[in-house]
């Protein structure tokens, strides 16, 4: 017998053939020259499949790679030498919404969006809203605590994960907390497994809070010819007490990669602002003429807003489509993620403008003005070793002035296997070694997602 | 040399002779009779002093208890057997409050009404609002993730603290996160340390996050004459995409007692709800006008509404005074804390009622119907064994019930000393073995906060 035969022997889905695993080798990070298929791809279908699969992995020797829909950019599911992916495309049900409790259990396959639709037809609410909600997972959002543009109101997925069923490393099953709203019994292993990278556990089934949805929602786009003036405008916004959804701050680089691929009618101005505002008719019409107040006041060239949810939904497909429409640029792409406090969010742009500038790089940038979280995202060849060799020099540069900056080295995508390496600097170091123990209590032989997050000589 | 001259030497100001220790044994929660007053308080000026102490505590193995202001209701600030009292008085400064970044940067032993108060002359608003807000500090309400009334629209302080500085039990000094908005740059030690009861390291800073003050607030007093009718308009005004800030329900006893010593004009109905809107006073008028409708439609048969800031006060005044009120009713009172997902509340409220019924103790009951947060707060006569007797019965009960609903031992008390026994049954078993485990990992010798969460025999 070998791993696949006990495999098979409990009826566990498994693909093995090269042809199948081959793909697996891959997800949205770039591609790498070290190209290492899994020993093998599992499909479980209920938490003991994930048991049995966890101990058939100890008893083999075999890492364990969790993935979701495989769309996170820092190689989160990059397979390493003798491991097994563990694929939640069947473990994709939502067992309940539940209108009283305002709660949601999903297992952790299933598509953020599709809880989102689900959810909106009991008039209820899961803001949590990436870029890529139509195909990542609930636990992909989980493990990297996705959050997305209505951060700034609504907070990231950790606000909403209120209990979680876990397999450890060892198999043993965990439920993390109650689904309840409120739990101070214990430490809070609900939020260390959230934003851990599939690096301490298994996440299996996930207990999640709903708000009542808002009623009404308008989207404005207002055009600036500075930067300094949409930042200017996001403090003006905020003192005076409106709290949008979003505040999407969008460089002119990047309205015209997305006219020129995806055109939308956006307008090649210095700089956008994308702001959201729901709430109930009365209230957001009412903050909407504040908030053009303090628009025209305070620089904005253009004011543009949809007029119906059609035109809305037509304003954030562009904006969605930022990313890919700046892949098509040249033959790569790669966004990046950094948080700054957002007093420094201009600094930030500014700087970074400069450095790609300097090494003849090209950069559209966006990013959640209100959370200080910014993407630029990065078009590149990754065949020109030259290029390939500033972009190094830059991206390095980046994550020193975030963090000098009293920034961070990720809001949402998490550290995964592409950004360790600036750990060395971008976070306490006293913090860190603590990290390691807890990743020894939790793996002691390392075997979950084993190339994320730490470095193997750890 | 002892702890004491080596503390003196150091210049941190040291409590020692027995006058002075005595009553540090003591908080909140109720007298005991094995007294134990700590060997000596020492009262830090800056984290160096904290390290120091947690330097000298090592070298002499002492134990260490930080305490707030002493108001935990799980006698988390109880001293044992050579133990030193780390008192955070003088460690009571905001450092910043930060417009553009919406943050504060607080020492721990910040009073937490005083934050709300500096946050509001900046027009900003730091949600938790537990009961003692007057006079818990910061320090305190992270370490037990403190909640109040207003959870339901806007989470408890764990959904606020974004970045801590905190002295582990070795003296290393951390920082767990950035003072930013978002952040997942390894794992998410900020949460793990709130809610842990000083039992991983002492929280000597925090970085808070605020949000701009809601303009206008309307409280409403909804009288009932059951509880179930109080549910069900709970339910509706949930379902009518109203969010309040509070939903809060009081039982007959609570109101005849708060009558009784502090006559606020309450009326002696078998249930009331406290709803506190809040928003732009355009939206709190249009909700409030909805609000009316939908009490008067399922059952309210009274409805008084707070005219203006002052009866808003008066009104969260009575409140608040529930459980000094309920003090007066016999030599002792004791709150517990118990949340059920908000479906059970009914089902709780009944049971506990049949339950003190049955075994002739006085409870009143209310809490934060909006979360399925509930506290019974019992008069009783501590001298009287035999009613010691039955409440611990009824205590017993309770937390069965609470998790036999669903629920969960707390939702903003903590477990302390006081309910560790319970966590036999009141937690998944497995996850309780990693809980400990971690509590290794960061104390080794078990030394920070020693008798809380934690049996001896761990």
């Amino acid at each position: 017998m070998n791993a696949i035969d006990e495999l098979k022997c409990q009826k566990i889905e498994t693909l093995y053939s090269k042809a199948e695993v081959y793909p697996y080798a891959f997800d949205t990070a770039p591609l790498k020259d070290d190209v290492t298929p899994p020993y093998a791809v599992v499909i479980p279908q209920s938490v003991f499949d994930v048991q049995k699969i966890v101990k058939i992995a100890n008893k083999y020797n075999l890492k364990i790679i969790s993935r979701g829909s495989g769309t996170c950019h820092t190689s989160g599911c990059k397979p390493t030498e003798n491991s097994i992916i563990i694929h939640f495309s069947k473990m994709n049900k939502i067992i309940e919404i539940n209108k009283e409790n305002l709660t949601a259990i999903v297992e952790s396959g299933v598509i953020l969006g599709q809880l989102q639709y689900e959810a909106d037809r009991f008039g209820l609410f899961f803001p949590p809203d990436p870029s890529n909600l139509k195909v990542s997972t609930i636990g992909g959002a989980i493990a990297l605590s996705s959050g997305g543009p209505r951060t700034f109101k609504y907070g990231s997925i950790k606000d909403y994960v209120i209990n979680l069923e876990v397999v450890l490393a060892d198999g043993t099953i965990i439920e993390t907390g109650k689904d309840v709203a409120k739990n101070v019994t214990g430490y809070n292993l609900t939020s260390l497994f959230t934003g851990s990278e599939g690096t301490l556990g298994i996440i299996t089934k996930a207990t999640l809070k709903l708000i009542p949805k808002p009623e009404y929602k308008l989207v404005t786009m207002a055009y600036f010819d500075s930067l300094n003036d949409c930042a200017t405008c996001v403090n003006k916004i905020i003192d005076s007490r409106i709290t949008p959804s979003t505040i999407d701050l969008i460089d002119k680089n990047t309205i015209d990669t997305i006219e020129k691929f995806n055109p939308s009618g956006l307008l090649s101005k210095e700089g956008m602002l994308l702001i959201e505002l729901d709430g109930s008719k009365i209230e957001v019409t009412s903050k909407n003429d504040e908030l053009k107040k303090i628009l025209e006041k305070w620089g904005a060239v253009e004011i543009v807003q949809a007029k119906n949810e059609e035109e809305n939904e037509r304003i954030w497909n562009a904006r969605r489509s930022a990313f890919a429409c700046t892949a098509k640029l040249k033959p790569n792409a790669i966004t990046e993620d950094v948080v700054v406090p957002r007093e420094q969010i201009v600094p930030l742009i500014n700087q970074i403008s400069k450095m790609c500038k300097e090494n003849n790089l090209t950069v559209c940038i966006m990013g959640h003005a209100g959370d200080g979280n910014i993407h630029p995202n990065f078009a590149l060849d990754l065949s020109d070793k030259d290029e390939v060799a500033r972009f190094n020099k830059v991206k390095d540069e980046l994550f020193r002035l975030a963090v000098t900056l009293g920034g961070t080295l990720s809001g949402e995508h998490g550290i995964g296997y592409e950004k360790k390496k600036y750990l060395d600097f971008g976070i306490d170091q006293n913090a860190f070694e603590m990290m390691k123990k807890i990743k020894k209590v939790f793996d002691p032989k390392n075997i979950l997602n084993p190339e994320l997050i730490f470095n193997n000589d750890n």
